[in-house]
């Protein structure tokens, strides 16, 4: 129990520094000004875990009760605004613009396999560790609900919908966790695993392009 | 008891099928690819019945118990998919586009109207019966739920905002079902009631463009 | 406790006003129909409340079991409705509508204020009195969750991200009336002192365009 808990403390915060930046570097891309920078980041770290607690009936929320999630993806938003002020005055050529999307989107992967694991974790620690499909199903919704709302509220099609193979490697992912652990092996590989195999398949769909058909 | 399970199931499977068309449709629509295709149409289909147990105090919310759900949704979405590729390929006048419109629309109704029965239902069978704007203001909310989301994630001004008469067919369905429910009703009526009348409404509407005024 | 229970009531009720104005005024600027103002409307005004309860656990949310709430919203939303189309009947100059907007700012500050002292309020209610941070958040997002879901239906960049300093009233008037509270302060003091704070910080900084800064 200690471990699980050690494990999805790990999880959690991993998700919330990944997607504080991809959030904070989102809105300066959309030229907020700091507060909205600042708003940007904390909605799409918190976004994930509130849906799953939401989902699996834990009110309030656990990042109610811990101020320092908050605070330190403020100050994280603080200073992926502060990287972004310095290094437009220094360099403006579009290469530039290129390189931060495809950082961006590291970070997004990462933040996405993290909470993904801690979805799947919490649907187990809430005793529905027997249903695998609602564990990997709640998994999938708090690893993209940060995501989709972080680009609903910026007006942007939501990845899930136009990135290659977005979902699909949350789902690898969660399927990879729930069997590792059933499997009752040791929660550290468990968690490597998930998270790995997710920032992995997302990255690799990415740099590849692993072409999807489409209707037209 | 087992009736309205029956009825209940029947409300809800029928929801799925439509809203699982429906998303899918407006995702092939937007040239999202195959996966974008099915997590719209899998959203769309969830999203309604999701809000509907949140707002109840359902958690985890009902579909998270049964994959066929989802299942089902993703093959209907992936067999919309399909179609469009073959239609696409044999056929690209314009008189399509507009054809597929209305077809998309409804789909989109017998959504409104089955959620809508099931939200009126789901409110009644926690225990507020009596309580006739609860279980109204939640069926209207089931049914608009999914469309909505669909609609915001798809960078779409929302159907209940710019359709003609779109929440008014659903709360029309959501009294009749709840009245002739009190009145003690066979419940296959209610249902069919309830549901036929939303989606006649909303057709009629739209098909003669009733006309509400605006401020300019 | 009778006293907190009217006080609470004497805020929601002047959100519920404010918001709808706001939201109603929005939608016809929209140039939705008279169905489309209405729903935002309503929309704008209980999504804060919903969002509020949802998290603390309060299902169903307390507004579904008043009609008033949803009913004085409609009528609201109706009587913009007729001064809008009255007003660009006889005055079609460009002045109107920066009045227009500015005017619609004030009320979605007003209820930006009267919304964050329910959240408040409704948190300690629930015994979480001594969790500050707890406290806090939930009024700011019961503040901003129905603007924020308001601009996202009508597709508009939500205003916490790109107006000067609106997130930040929200947390003043939150930890303002979170305090004198705790200080055993008299509550009509603490509601004043709560709204008051938040809506003249965000007319401040509306009114002097308090810069921040932005990355590029």
């Amino acid at each position: 129990m200690d471990l699980t808990n050690y494990i999805f403390g790990v999880a959690e915060w991993l998700g919330i520094i990944a997607f504080s930046i991809s959030g904070a570097m989102l809105a300066v891309e959309r030229r907020f000004d700091l507060f909205g920078v600042i708003t940007l980041g904390v909605i799409s770290t918190l976004g994930g875990g509130i849906i799953r607690d939401l989902l699996l009936g834990q009110t309030p929320p656990r990042f109610f009760y811990n101020y320092r999630y908050v605070l330190v993806s403020a100050l994280i938003s603080v200073a992926v605004f502060a990287v972004a002020k310095r290094v437009s005055g220094k360099n403006n050529s579009l290469g530039i613009g290129e390189k931060l999307l495809k950082l961006n989107m590291i970070f997004d992967a990462i933040g996405l396999g993290a909470f993904t694991v801690t979805g799947v974790q919490a649907a187990m620690d809430f005793g529905h560790e027997k249903n695998a499909f609602l564990c990997i199903s709640l998994g999938v919704i708090t690893g993209i609900g940060g995501g989709v709302l972080r680009d609903m509220m910026s007006q942007r099609a939501p990845a899930i919908l136009v990135k290659h193979i977005y979902a699909v490697a949350a789902i690898i992912g969660a399927i990879l966790y729930y069997w590792l652990f059933i499997m009752a092996i040791d929660q550290r590989i468990c968690l490597m695993a998930g998270m790995v195999s997710t920032v992995v398949v997302r990255l690799l769909a990415s740099h590849y392009r692993w072409g999807l058909p489409k209707a037209y």
